[in-house]
């Protein structure tokens, strides 16, 4: 055997290492790296879109009890079909039924491991060599890593700040050539907290269908609305365009450690089932893990009986939280928001920084936010491809809101420029 | 709008629809969709390794506490870090620690969902253009259809019956070119049931080390051994050649359902550091879904309590079905096994068709054992590349081993060749 010199022929795949450089995580972890430490009081975290740590957003007892159930049971502990445990398969179904005009069959279901897996399996199973996605300009950034990954070239189109964020619909049919396969669309949206209308919705399912273009409609935040446009799922005009329907318990029921999502085929046409696409689905959830068997095992339980309560209870916590949220901006001259969030958990602002003395960018800002005053919000140049914005979460403790914005504000009065 | 006429663009993934065409579940769903319905008798499912439903094989009640108690501290509802909760890293790096000459620190560690996502990351993070792996033949499915679908070359070795199943060097080294990255090793085997020995890895590793590539060590079924070959793990050799330890406490602890897993950095010399194989395990990490957080948050509580008394009876209950099984293979004169299985699930045996009246090869003879007895065993051509071989569990309750053997002994009689 030789020694020192030994050569080896394995490198890191660089292909990926280039694509998941940027995450969300990443960036979080990197502005927590930069805390003070000296600076004994509490960090205010408005970055993350995960409340569950805060006892206000416990998750309902009915769920808990529901996962114990199934573990007691002893009949989840096995591997589940690849497609997912048929309860819960049905149970889904019969849940998104409620606000679909036709309805979902239990195969229509496969259970993945949150709504990230079910990003996974859905740019799996449309990514072809040279095929080309839309993707709204600012997304959730999981999408960006994912497609490249999967070698889909990425094309975005404009959100458009003063019309509600709706989907700038000209650009995305100048973006089509024939290559592109899908857009996606994230309702309510993150990360910019608006709410599409029944309207922009069909008005984006007509575009699709007319570019010949099949819709990923991300709803991980469904039902988390508390301004005046009610959720309305995409899967509605399924008959007009296929839809891949995304979602997962992770939001609604503040536990996205459990790892419960689902991707629905929302096509009463069948085309995706002509053309592929459902094949595909099947065979990436054949080549990949799953959701806890006993997890899947429960979702029954936790989506038939969680109490009306706990929904109105959360909708009612996160509508004060946003509001408190947007008064406390409104105190900082340099923040303004285009519309007040209507749904998720965050509002994105423009940053202006030709009011900051020693501030070049969001980036810089968010950086010594986080080192002088323990608050971490995120920089959506960074994060969303929108130089100069930040997204604030306001699902967090009120209070916590509340100080987090005295704290801008205090930062806002030390950099701004003399006049 | 066009109707009828209307054109899309979109289209199923072809590759994948192509490399993941053949998975073990596809095959025991096909088997299980061929049983006679009109036979009252039970199930034998001597198909899958996944004895959780069993009441002989339940999980340890220290391993369902621990899940319960993560869950009512409600701390682990919550995201958790890409590369796993710290209190995990931490316990199976102590866990593992325990058959190593070195130590592994709590960043060596890489939660991941079951092994099955193990795997998932460890071929995404060595994959680059052209790259090839070395797998065994035969060897868990999982590894070809994921291989394939990260473009990834395969080229198989062949392990050798007559060897106990140990690997066959000299064609591992026939087969190595500058492309070749890695080779892939089982132990104790699926689905051969065989365990390596000391001297045996060991050779294994400098085989490896001499060729530049690195190990993969699939140890799912690790400390599942009751022969007379102890385990040894393959990160005992990690300073002779960089080594990816995988395992989960799937198979130990009997919980496949529960999809907690682990990748483990065995590699005291930081060779996988230097070639970025570490940043792309990284980069994959947060590009991918997790374990359930709160699986995770109970894994500290699994490894540390679980009484010696659970393990001890596990391995007695296998060794006595592997018993049962192979007395009972004995009494079947077209099956016979080059050796007693030592280890994991399974037993890989002959099939001699030429003693068969009306049966080709071992898919008609599992699809019609199927229908005429309900007893489910693996075609080995189809699943394993290994034509006229069977693949026999016998992890299962021991009087459903024995009533199986039984019914395959009455089904070889019937289909017996007249003298
Ligand atoms: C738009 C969007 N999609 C998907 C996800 C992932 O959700 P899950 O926790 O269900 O995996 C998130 C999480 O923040 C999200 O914001
Ligand atoms: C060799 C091998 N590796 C990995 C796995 C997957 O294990 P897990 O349940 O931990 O994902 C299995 C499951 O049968 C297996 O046999």
């Amino acid at each position: 055997m030789e020694n020192g010199s030994q050569k080896w022929r394995f490198q890191g795949n660089k292909r990926l290492n280039s694509t998941s450089a940027i995450s969300l995580r990443g960036i979080i972890d990197m502005l927590i790296g930069n805390l003070s430490t000296d600076d004994p009081r509490p960090i205010i975290p408005l970055g993350n879109g995960d409340p569950s740590q805060f006892p206000c957003f416990r998750t309902s007892t009915t769920a808990e009890e529901a996962i114990v159930d199934a573990l007691h049971s002893t009949k989840h502990n096995g591997y589940a079909p690849a497609a997912g445990v048929p309860s819960a398969r049905r149970a889904i179904a019969n849940y998104l039924n409620r606000d679909l005009p036709y309805k979902l069959s239990p195969n229509d279901v496969y259970l993945t491991s949150g709504c990230i897996q079910a990003i996974e399996v859905a740019l799996a199973a449309i990514t072809n060599p040279g095929a080309n996605i839309l993707l709204p300009r600012p997304s959730f950034t999981f999408y960006e890593s994912r497609a490249a990954y999967e070698n889909l070239q990425i094309r975005h189109f404009d959100l458009l700040p003063d019309k509600g964020w709706e989907v700038d619909v000209d650009a995305v049919q100048a973006l089509v050539d024939e290559n592109t396969v899908a857009m996606v669309i994230i309702n309510p949206g993150n990360p910019c907290g608006n709410v599409y209308s029944y309207d922009h919705l069909k008005l984006v399912a007509e575009t699709a269908r007319k570019l010949g273009i099949l819709v990923i409609a991300d709803e991980v935040y469904s039902h988390l609305t508390f301004g005046s446009t009610p959720f309305v799922p995409m899967g509605v005009f399924g008959s007009i365009v296929p839809v891949l329907s995304l979602g997962s318990i992770s939001k609604r029921w503040v536990v996205p450690g459990w790892r419960l999502g689902w991707i629905a085929i929302t096509d009463p046409n069948g085309i995706l089932q002509k053309t592929g696409i459902v094949e595909s689905i099947t065979g990436y959830c054949n080549i990949t893990t799953d959701a806890a068997t006993f997890v899947q095992g429960a979702v029954l339980q936790i989506l038939e009986n969680t109490k009306d309560e706990f929904f109105s209870k959360l909708i009612e916590t996160l509508k004060e939280a946003a509001e408190k949220c947007v008064d406390g901006i409104k105190e900082v001259p340099c923040l303004t928001f285009p519309s007040k969030p209507e749904g998720s958990m965050f509002v994105l602002v423009k940053l202006n920084v030709s009011l900051l003395e020693d501030i070049g960018d969001d980036l810089e800002f968010c950086m010594k936010l986080a080192k002088e005053e323990k608050v971490i919000i995120v920089p959506a140049g960074m994060a969303f491809g929108m130089k100069n914005w930040v997204r604030i979460t306001f699902a967090c403790e009120i209070s916590a809101v509340e100080e987090g914005l005295r704290r801008i504000k205090a930062f806002y009065q030390r950099h701004a420029k003399k006049q």
